[in-house]
């Protein structure tokens, strides 16, 4: 599996994804599940894929060759004209490459895969998307500020209780090792390194990159931490009086 | 959906379950996932079910017909002569029911349904299963004390971190709301009111039950506490530094 999560904070956005994938338990490896792309100055684009390898693979090839195809300009990812638009290409590539594995008339539930795609275009805000195997998609809201793909239901109440708009870019991060931890102490199909990317709104590049690994000593704080964290609060907690 | 979880610790087992049911999102219902049955001194059997209503109702039924008719006694569930027979009993239940309800040939997804099995019966150990729709099951170990059925993802994590076999029945109490709260605060399928059961191993009756509604003093305690406690402790985990 995978997990993946898009997060819109008001200085910008922050992702995070995990690296595992597996085709049954006993065939892992490790992938990367974010993607980015850029023009200094004017655009800063963020793809995180969930589902099938080659069908998330197929589109980022796509969406790869195209922008390096000068003659098909205004379909690549690097010449729509808005976030909107660029969702609407990532939306209908999804779309293709699930028909072309398809074979008519059958399921095309194996080829499946889902999308949260980020980032700003010069002249408006920074926007948020998920994009589903159907090719349509939703934006976020200040209501739903935040799109989890894959694995989602463990690490999703933490991002519930403690996501807050105003927060900056190092809660932010410290919100996701939280949840990612939680998912991958849960489930074996989640799995380290981790990536984590943040744009800053405005600055039309990605503004901080990292891969995380095993031993990364803030991740294995965090993670012993948050054991111990929530281990103490739950002790506090009053007793349960018959 | 629905989510229960069924619990072993040195002094006895602990269960709880959710009362919601839904056929979409706009019919939903309160029905009893919590079954027991006693003969006081001699064996307490809980049974907690998730999955089809019809299934889940259809075999309480024939488990407690079985249970009336005196000519069929070595066959009802107060006749077993083990937990493990009665685990055995309860899954061909599940199997037949399924099997009456799928037309030949055809898919029996929609008919599924998983059960949690608890008790004890005089001469053995307090024993805890968890029940296959195809009949099988497994039993609980020390390495794994507890199963969950249903909605079970988001409050995995508070019982994997927070579960210790020495717990009293009033902190095992306390981890199930917390788990139970964290479910119902993600997930629209799994709501109040719960049912709390404790058996106190070696008594051969149950201990304790109570339908826990969404006025409970203590519920709304650790849902309010609990979201203040992670919040806070969250705020004490040191911030991501770049």
């Amino acid at each position: 599996m995978t997990y993946c999560v898009g997060l819109k904070i008001d200085s910008g956005l922050v992702f995070m994804s995990d690296t595992r994938t597996n085709a049954g338990i006993d065939s892992i490896s490790t992938f990367r599940k974010m993607y980015s792309w850029e023009k200094p100055g004017e655009r800063a684009i963020v793809l995180l894929a969930a589902g099938n390898l080659a069908t998330t693979q197929a589109v980022v090839s796509l969406l790869d060759e195209r922008s390096k195809a000068p003659s098909e300009r205004t379909q690549t990812i690097l010449g729509t004209p808005s976030m909107y638009q660029t969702a609407r290409l990532v939306g209908r590539t999804v779309k293709e490459v699930i028909a072309e594995s398809a074979p008519v008339g059958e399921r095309a539930d194996a080829f499946r895969a889902s999308f949260i795609l980020g980032g700003q275009i010069k002249g408006s805000k920074p926007r948020l998307f998920m994009i589903y195997p159907e090719g349509n998609f939703i934006e976020s809201t200040e209501d739903t500020p935040f799109f989890q793909i894959g694995e989602t239901k463990y690490g999703k109440p933490i991002i519930v209780r403690a996501y807050e708009a105003g927060m900056t870019f190092a809660e932010t991060a410290k919100l996701l090792m939280v949840s990612f931890d939680s998912t991958i102490k849960s489930n074996l199909s989640v799995g380290l390194p981790l990536d984590l990317l943040f744009y800053a709104r405005d600055t039309y590049s990605v503004t901080y990159r990292k891969r995380i690994r095993g031993d990364d000593p803030y991740y294995r704080e965090i993670s012993d931490g948050w054991s111990d964290a929530l281990k103490s609060a739950f002790k506090r907690l009053p007793d349960f009086k018959e």
